[in-house]
C-alpha cells in the first residue's frame, strides 16, 4: 500500500485529465469549477486504498473513485442551493457565482456523469457498482431530507439523528470503500465488512465534526468554531444535552436555541457550559469512541494482512485525532 | 401487437403498483404526486410497443418503460423550477405545492430511482440500458441548457435550434423505443434503426408543437394557442420567418418579440400573419413532413413484419395528425 498523499496525487491527476470544457459551456463550466475547488478528496482516496488492500492495482479503481467524488460534489452543489450557502471551501458557491437554475442543471448532469464513469467496467462489476451507487445516492437524498425536516421539529430523537448522519454522510464513506473492493473482485463478505468499516468510521467522523464545532481548536478546525450553535443546529451534543438536563437547563438550552444574537459569543459560551455540565460533551466523546471501535472490530474478521489492517487503523486514528 | 390503449392501461397499473409512500414523506410524497398527475404516457407505451415488435412479451419491458417515465417526470419537476411554472398538466407544480428545495431533492431521487428500475435485468442488458439512459439523460440536460441559453441570444441558427429540440425532446423518444429493443434482445442494427425512427419522429413532433402553438385549433390543442408568441419564444416558426423576411418585416418581428402587451391578441394576429406571409408556416409544415418521412424511411430497412411496420406508421401518422 502506498501513502495517502500519493493516492491523492494520482487521483487529482486523473481528475484533472477528466475535466474538459465542452458545449454547452454554461452547463460544463460550473461542473469543472466545483470539481477543481479542492477539498481533501477523502472518499476517492479510500476507494483507491481499498482496491490495493484487496490486492488490486489502484489504477483500476480510478473511475470508481472519480464517480464517488463527482457524486459528492453533485450533492454539495444541490445542498448549497438548499442551504442558501454563499461559500464552499472558502470559495463562492456555484449558484451564487452563476444562478440557482445553473446549479440545479449542472448538478443533475454531474449525477448522470457519476454513473457514466462505471461504464468501463465489465457488465457484472458495472451492475454491482451502479446498484451500490444508486442505493447509496438515494440514502444520501433521504439523509438530506431528514436533515431539512429536523430543522422544524423539536422532538428529534438520538436514534433518528444517528440515522440521519448515517444516511447523509456515512454510507458514502462505506460505499467509497466497498467500490474499491468490488473493483478488486473481493468476496461478498469482504465487501460487506469494508462497507461497515467505512460506515462506522463515517458516523464517528460526523459525530466528531459535531464535537469539534463546539470544542475544536479555532487554529486547526477548518470551520468557524461555534457555527452549529450560532445556527441553532440540533447536533448530537445538543440532543444529548437535552436528554441529560433537568427542566431548568432544558428550558435555558431551548431558549438559547430560539435566538440569533448579533454577537453570539455569550450564547456560544453558555451553550458550551451546558454541553459540559450536562455530561453531553463527555457522552459525545464516548459515542465517537464507540463508533471508531465498532469500525475497528470489523477488521478482526477481515481476511487481509496484518499490515493492511494496521494501515486502516492508522488511517482511522489519524482521521479521529484531527484536533484533540 | 396490442392496441395503444391496452399498453397504456398495463403501464398505468404497473406504475400504480410501483408507487408507495415511504419515509421520509417529504421526499416521496412529491414523487408520487407528479407520477400520478397523468399525461399521455407516450414514452413508456413506445417502450412496451417496441419490445413486442421485436417479439418479446411487453411485460418484460415494464421496468424499462417505468424508468423512462420516472426520468421524464424528473425532468419536468426540475424544468418547472427553472421556468418558474405554476402549472403542469393543469395542476399545481411540485415546487409551488411544496417548495423549491423539495422540488430539487425529490427530482434528484427520481433520477436515481430511474436507474434502479434497470436492476432486475441481467448484467449485460443492465449495462446497455444504463449506458443508453445516461447518454440520453445528459443530452436532455444539454438540450435544456441550450434552450435556456437561446432565451438571451439573438443569433440562434436553424441548425442550432434543431439540435436543441433533438436533445431536449427527441432523443428520449428514440431511447424509449431502443430500450424496448434492448429488452427484446434485438440486433444492434435493429436497435439503432428504431432509435432513429423515434428520434426523427420526436423532432417532427416537437416542430408540430411549435406549429400548433400558433395555428392549432383552440378546441383540441392542449395548451393556450399563441403561448409561444406571448412568451417571445424563438421557435422554428420564428427563426424561419426571420430567415425569409425582408428588412422591414424582420424589424417588425423583432420589435413584436420585445414587447409583452397586456392584451396580446393583436400581437398574436400580426405575428401569425408574418409567419404565413414570409413562407415560414409553409416551410415548417414541410420540415415536419421531412422528419416524419425520415422516420418512416428507417422502417424500410428494418427486419420486422409488414404488419408491425404498418402499426408503427399508423402510430406515427396518428401522432402527426393530432390537429390538422
Amino acid at each position: 500500500m502506498q501513502h495517502i498523499s500519493s493516492y491523492r496525487k494520482a487521483f487529482v491527476d486523473y481528475l484533472n485529465a477528466y475535466i474538459e470544457l465542452k458545449e454547452p459551456l454554461n452547463l460544463y463550466e460550473p461542473i469543472n469549477y466545483i470539481l477543481q475547488l479542492g477539498g481533501k478528496r477523502l472518499r476517492p482516496v479510500l476507494t483507491l486504498m481499498t482496491a490495493e488492500i484487496f490486492a488490486c492495482d489502484y489504477k483500476k479503481a480510478l473511475d470508481a473513485a472519480l464517480s464517488v467524488e463527482v457524486f459528492h460534489n453533485f450533492s454539495l452543489v444541490h445542498d448549497d442551493i438548499m442551504d442558501d450557502a454563499p461559500l464552499r471551501r472558502g470559495q463562492i458557491t456555484v449558484h451564487e457565482k452563476w444562478d440557482i437554475n445553473t446549479g440545479i442543471l449542472s448538478g443533475d448532469a454531474m449525477l448522470i456523469m457519476a454513473y457514466q464513469l462505471f461504464e468501463n467496467y465489465e457488465p457484472k462489476q458495472f451492475l454491482d457498482l451502479a446498484k451500490l451507487f444508486s442505493k447509496t445516492a438515494l440514502e444520501v437524498c433521504e439523509g438530506q431530507q431528514y436533515d431539512v425536516d429536523f430543522e422544524t421539529r423539536d422532538d428529534v430523537t438520538i436514534p433518528e439523528y444517528l440515522k440521519m448522519i448515517e444516511y447523509k454522510t456515512a454510507v458514502l464513506v462505506g460505499a467509497a470503500m466497498k467500490m474499491g473492493a468490488i473493483v478488486a473482485n473481493a468476496s461478498q463478505d469482504c465487501q460487506d465488512s469494508i462497507y461497515n468499516f467505512g460506515k462506522h468510521l463515517g458516523i464517528a467522523f460526523q459525530l466528531q465534526d459535531d464535537y469539534l464545532d463546539a470544542f475544536g481548536d479555532p487554529q486547526t478546525f477548518g470551520k468557524q468554531v461555534g457555527g452549529d450553535i450560532i445556527e441553532n443546529k440540533k447536533t448530537y451534543l445538543y440532543l444529548k444535552a437535552l436528554e441529560f438536563s433537568n427542566d431548568e437547563d432544558t428550558l435555558q438550552l431551548e431558549r438559547l436555541y430560539s435566538v440569533n444574537p448579533n454577537d453570539p459569543s455569550d450564547k456560544i459560551d453558555t451553550v458550551k457550559q451546558l454541553f459540559v455540565a450536562s455530561g453531553s460533551a463527555e457522552a459525545t466523546k464516548k459515542e465517537i469512541e464507540n463508533y471508531t471501535k465498532k469500525a475497528f472490530s470489523v477488521l478482526d474478521s477481515l481476511k487481509i494482512s496484518e499490515e493492511n489492517k494496521n494501515e486502516l487503523k492508522t488511517f482511522g486514528n489519524d482521521l479521529m485525532n484531527r484536533n484533540t
